[in-house]
């Protein structure tokens, strides 16, 4: 006798994925993602899980508080059992970052064996955003309405532009695969893009954290809240409670939150002191240190105040 | 108007798979394979080829044309689009020349979280396989049956000691993670083995071919011949054809073909020479060397003789 | 002019790794680690990251803060900047956990093209251990001496005969591949490893982790605290401190820890209750529950105590 | 005893690539390629397949004759053990090809988190080349300078204009992510790439073809024939006579050229005709078939004639 019974046939499926199996999702101005097929369900996690832990598995009875555990502790494997196919639309610039994700298949629209697509992604007149002041990397708060509608008209009028030099090139005869050189990054392209459940959780932690680009959030948004809270969602609900909501604290955090909650202020200010958080600035204050700002952010989320 | 059409519904499915679903294929004495679950097929292949490669694929009228020309040509990324789930019971011999396939999701039996499984493959007295003279992992004829007889009672009777073994460990409370240490590297185990067409196909080539050990060979031509050539009959004709009954020739095996082509025995003796492959040894006759005895059975499959 | 300067001659190096290159590292009764080439230093992480974050990262004016930033941030592209390559000498059982880490090249000995290694981890009567009571998966206290005397007198018997039986074999001429069918999973087998940095911290947090297994975790403890220490020993303190140290809360944790800070001790029942952490039991006190359980824990480690 | 003895110290290198460590090689216009740092040489490759194939491999007394035999019969692994990093300055339009390989690690420029690369792409008057007839990705014949002179000029033009869109919006305060959506794919950008020898062969083999395109075939080739051919010569020269000047048989061709070296032209016609390569066109000759003529092409570089 083998140690797994055979499956329930028939092929296991889900719902209410099938209901919108095909359905695209609008997003931008002109893109979408919509699910081609997928592979497995919560079940097929809790299945491989089983044949792993075996026994060990036994004495969390149910689903879903066997998925919290895995997803809790990083069990990761039996997540890669489930898998999804989408075909997406969206601007090379949004493309670029989404496949730097190198453990999905990929199949993209080819602007060398085809003319490129004639669609590029337009920003309207309260779309434009400003520069971040803190972060480096991302935006801030809308530019001006009538900067914006300044900076549409003269995008429109060069995205036409470039279409008519790519077209004037192509009818020249030049290879298409020159001919694109000057096409803007945000002409939009279509691939098929092919991953399994734990290397997606991983791209959607990353793509709709608020420091990922507004373009790709809001990809990775529809992604995560209409496709994969319908396709799991026991492991949809466990993902927002371990990754979304979560914290996380150094051993030096911990060790000053242990201070605090033994009520010995001053041992925080000792390990704090002791990793270099607190020194003295000539102005009076603390020197800008990042660390010790992240934790009291991180402090105040917890209705706790700095000991220092 | 999109670039691709909506598909159809409802999710595709292969009838010939669905038949064997769950259904265990037995290999070896006690091992099995089977199907659990299974995405795409021939269809999904092409689609995803056509979205890459767009109008450059419209000349290939029929997928099966399409397919093969993906295979001839090494696009390997639209088999990728496929993806299948197995569930294997192995002996761990065979299953760590399994596992050294990277791309694959794994999900194992836990002889940590559980008892071991009670099962060992037994070798029969035909069964026993003498050392390869030429080929130095491999086995060659089988061994006398009589010696053959005695090592299968001899194998039995370990076995049997090294699971009383294990078995008084675990009753005298040693952890199941290191009473486990002294198990035959032949006992069984099982786990759920999920794949991508592509890199399934990879490891059929490699586990399929005759210098492949034959435990693991069992399980490949299983897989490939009950399995896939039932999910994917297209894809696993061109497979055939292009892997299997193909034939690889060098830039100098070429050259030589080339000059043979031409009648020029001198031309292909003079190649062959300046890359050291005609040295005379001292008994007459050639020098052993690797390349050119490779060649030379090539070129016997090819009803050519060597001009040297 | 370019946006990176050149890069000063001659090719980086590690003095306090150049010391060790080639010293095996002893790891368990007949096994070791030792480094045979490597990649990189800290060093090269900040550079690989101010190509990335360029002006970005300009704020951050030392090597060390950056190196923490990305740890804490989870930016691991750089981390894969350095690679190194061991050769490490290892049981076959510890060895099939360590290649379920599918990112590393290997090239393992090979029992089909050689004679197996003489050599098999031995168990002193000291080292059984028990099985866990709590952890499913793990090990307890030391056995009974005496018990554990007589387990490893008949492990070395075992081991003995085994070795007959392998050497019996192939006398007869039995293949390499075939006789070895039979060998225990403590048989030791020797490889090269190679892999970067990123994912060689993934391996050692996962097997310096508590719940691995001991034999797999005294190899990698030599690893991080012999090896990479040495190495990039910005990095591994910034590792020690955001991986080994650290503590993570999920949401309903974050909020349950906001509510306590803010002294509403009767709202953070409330949130457990919500989230099924509080059923009474027949008995009195409450249902088990592991998540609630795991809080506990952690909460004392702050030194607070739950509200319920 | 050990199976492998000590390494020989100090940690190898390879004189002919630390003579160019950190020296650009100019690509396109305005690009380049430059080696930052390397692990392994051709010795590395050797000394992993001996661990793998242990006495298997004594027979193969030298090193030449051992990676030939690897890179003939497909072991791939030893090759992964060497490892290389590069600094590429190269257009975002060959880039996205670039990053195709999913088994490199990257760290690229961010015009997020600085302001965009000041340099596009320029195509001369001489370099536009025609959509290639036969090859539906690829290029033909350069276009007629005369038209080549006003697309140069249109093209300079609009690169001026598309950087002036570009500065506008970052003085306007525009966030640099969102500033950047309309700059040219032809845009530089700066990486650095890190990949092990054996994924960088796989690279070369593809985009150093003459089927890709030119662009990052001159990158590919600066790669192939400046830095590795430099670093692990053996290996170069066996991957030239493997990859590149290899020519490749499917079973049906092997069955035709074996029936040709028996002088059997019926029954190579015979072949031909049962898998549907022969139909009589209405016009005479045969129908389009795009095996058969691949086939044609291969024989006749072989200097024979096809039989039908």
């Amino acid at each position: 006798m083998k140690e797994q019974q055979a499956e329930k046939l028939p092929r296991p499926g889900v719902e209410a994925l099938d209901e919108i199996l095909g359905k695209p999702f609008p997003v931008l101005d002109d893109g979408f993602v919509r699910v081609v097929d997928y592979m497995g369900d919560d079940a097929a996690v809790v299945q491989a899980a089983r044949v792993s832990y075996g026994a060990g598995t036994k004495k969390i009875s149910d689903d879903r508080g066997l998925i919290r555990y895995l997803l809790r502790h990083r069990h990761t494997t039996p997540f890669e059992m489930c898998e999804i196919k989408l075909h997406v639309r969206v601007p090379m610039d949004a493309w670029r970052q989404w496949i730097r994700h190198r453990t999905a298949s990929v199949n993209e629209y080819s602007t060398r064996y085809s003319v490129a697509i004639d669609g590029t992604q337009r920003t309207g007149p309260r779309e434009w955003r400003t520069q971040a002041a803190e972060n480096k990397q991302g935006s801030g708060e809308a530019l001006d309405p009538e900067v914006g509608t300044r900076l549409t008209e003269s995008e429109h009028e060069f995205q036409t532009l470039a279409r008519g030099i790519y077209n004037d090139r192509i009818e020249q005869g030049v290879a298409r695969e020159q001919a694109r050189k000057d096409l803007p990054l945000c002409t939009y392209t279509e691939a098929y893009w092919k991953i399994d459940l734990h290397n997606l959780l991983h791209f959607l932690s990353l793509r709709m954290d608020s420091h990922a680009q507004k373009e790709i959030r809001d990809y990775a948004t529809i992604i995560g809240r209409k496709i994969v809270a319908r396709w799991v969602p026991q492991t949809w609900e466990a993902f927002e409670d371990y990754r979304f909501g979560a914290s996380h604290f150094s051993r030096i955090e911990t060790e000053i939150l242990a201070a605090l909650g033994a009520g010995d202020g001053e041992q925080a200010c000792a390990i704090a002191r002791e990793n270099g958080w607190l020194r003295e600035s000539k102005k009076g204050g603390w020197v800008r240190h990042r660390e010790r700002q992240e934790f009291e952010a991180k402090l105040s989320q917890l209705n706790q105040m700095p000991p220092w």
